[in-house]
């Protein structure tokens, strides 16, 4: 069993944006940016999912109708992998090989990727750019709660280009040619929702009293889904 | 019908390396970098071959047995995705879109990277190394008949690290390990060789009189056929 965090959280002294929104008045709610991250299986993770993503872009890229498209997704690939590869250089710099430390995490994230692969190319194309932004914000608000050092370069690293606006380009392009994609791709985007958030909590099952924690991190659950909503938005997709 | 090449062949006054062995006496000889490949299509070609090589280093990233592979191959795609994207760019410098001027050359590319892909892990990593070496060494010698200010830059890029170090000695670790491996991985380099040599010489088809020109040109195509043989060597591999 790996354990991605410490069993008691803490109240970190981060700096954090201020929220959109009046803060609901709910004495024990927790962001996900007040815990703190194990460093180490926590870049394992994010370097998998990283891995991941960039596999469902190769495979975007394989079956890509066009050149021209294959050479915009093989950017969105390669920004991919300069993310895992960031991520890979950050757990050597801590002493240890990026294999060992990533595969904890390697079965589930493997058959998460085979489930969420999509039939085709426009279903490729909104699982990398839905859930590459769904676990890119989850694993961004978590890196706050990283220890000093480390935290200034990893949400850099993370908050990078993702090259998404090429796959909304891409998307909705072809959603504005042909009417029919439309309901298809958002019943697509909407199943993804329920296997990535799994993906998510599954690294703070080890929280301790986690029914609690549960119910406290309902509202940062929340947040990223509006964030999908918004992304489903952009695509002309109703969420 | 895309031609590659201007009609006429001429001698360019390229300082090229000495040859090993002392050149055989033939008269009409033609060394590959005495041609001159019309820019704007051998970028084209270029390009696409190295998008070609990054779909199959996906592929076998996708099905690595540990994740220390997958880093490992993964740095290996990346390093194709990046000399892919030098190409465009230069694609770009001439004022054209990389996707309409690799469009051309698509099709026979995709057949050929279907049909040497491999059936598992082991021929995959052999087909990126062997493949990317054979053309990777015809477009070089290629890339010396090309006007000066292009020339310098894309030489550049395409001698750049290619990771095969990673792959050979991924390789080696396989086949010290399953004695079974190189027998099936020899037959499998030696099939590779036809189809692959059938992409480089689709290039040359569109020289004036090629039937003279396929006899002129044996010596370059033997001596790549050497430097494969070579490379099987590295693996421990009868060519």
């Amino acid at each position: 069993m790996v354990f991605l965090f410490s069993r008691r959280p803490r109240r970190t002294d981060v700096a954090r944006p201020k929220p959109r929104r009046e803060p609901v008045a709910q004495v024990d709610r927790v962001d996900l940016a007040e815990l703190t991250p194990d460093l180490l299986p926590y870049l394992g993770q994010a370097a998998y999912v990283q891995l991941a993503l960039f596999e469902t872009l190769g495979h975007a890229v394989s079956v890509a109708p066009t050149a021209a498209s294959k050479v915009a997704i093989s950017r969105v690939a390669a920004l991919a992998l300069a993310k895992h590869h960031g991520l890979a250089a950050e757990i050597k710099r801590l002493g240890h090989e990026p294999g060992p430390v990533m595969a904890p995490f390697a079965a589930r994230i493997d058959e998460y990727a085979r489930t969420t692969l999509g039939a085709d190319w426009y279903e490729m194309l909104v699982t990398a750019y839905l859930t590459a932004g769904l676990l890119g914000d989850f694993q961004l608000q978590l890196a706050q709660g990283l220890s000093a050092d480390a935290r200034t370069r990893i949400i850099l690293l993370l908050s990078g280009d993702d090259g998404h606006a090429l796959l909304v380009d891409e998307l909705r392009a072809a959603i504005d040619t042909n009417a029919r994609l439309a309901p298809r791709l958002a019943m697509w985007g909407r199943r993804l929702v329920g296997d990535t958030l799994l993906i998510a909590r599954s690294s703070l099952t080890n929280i301790s009293d986690s029914h609690r924690n549960e119910a406290r991190l309902e509202p940062a659950f929340t947040e990223l889904i509006a964030a999908h909503t918004r992304r489903m938005d952009s695509l002309g997709l109703t969420a």
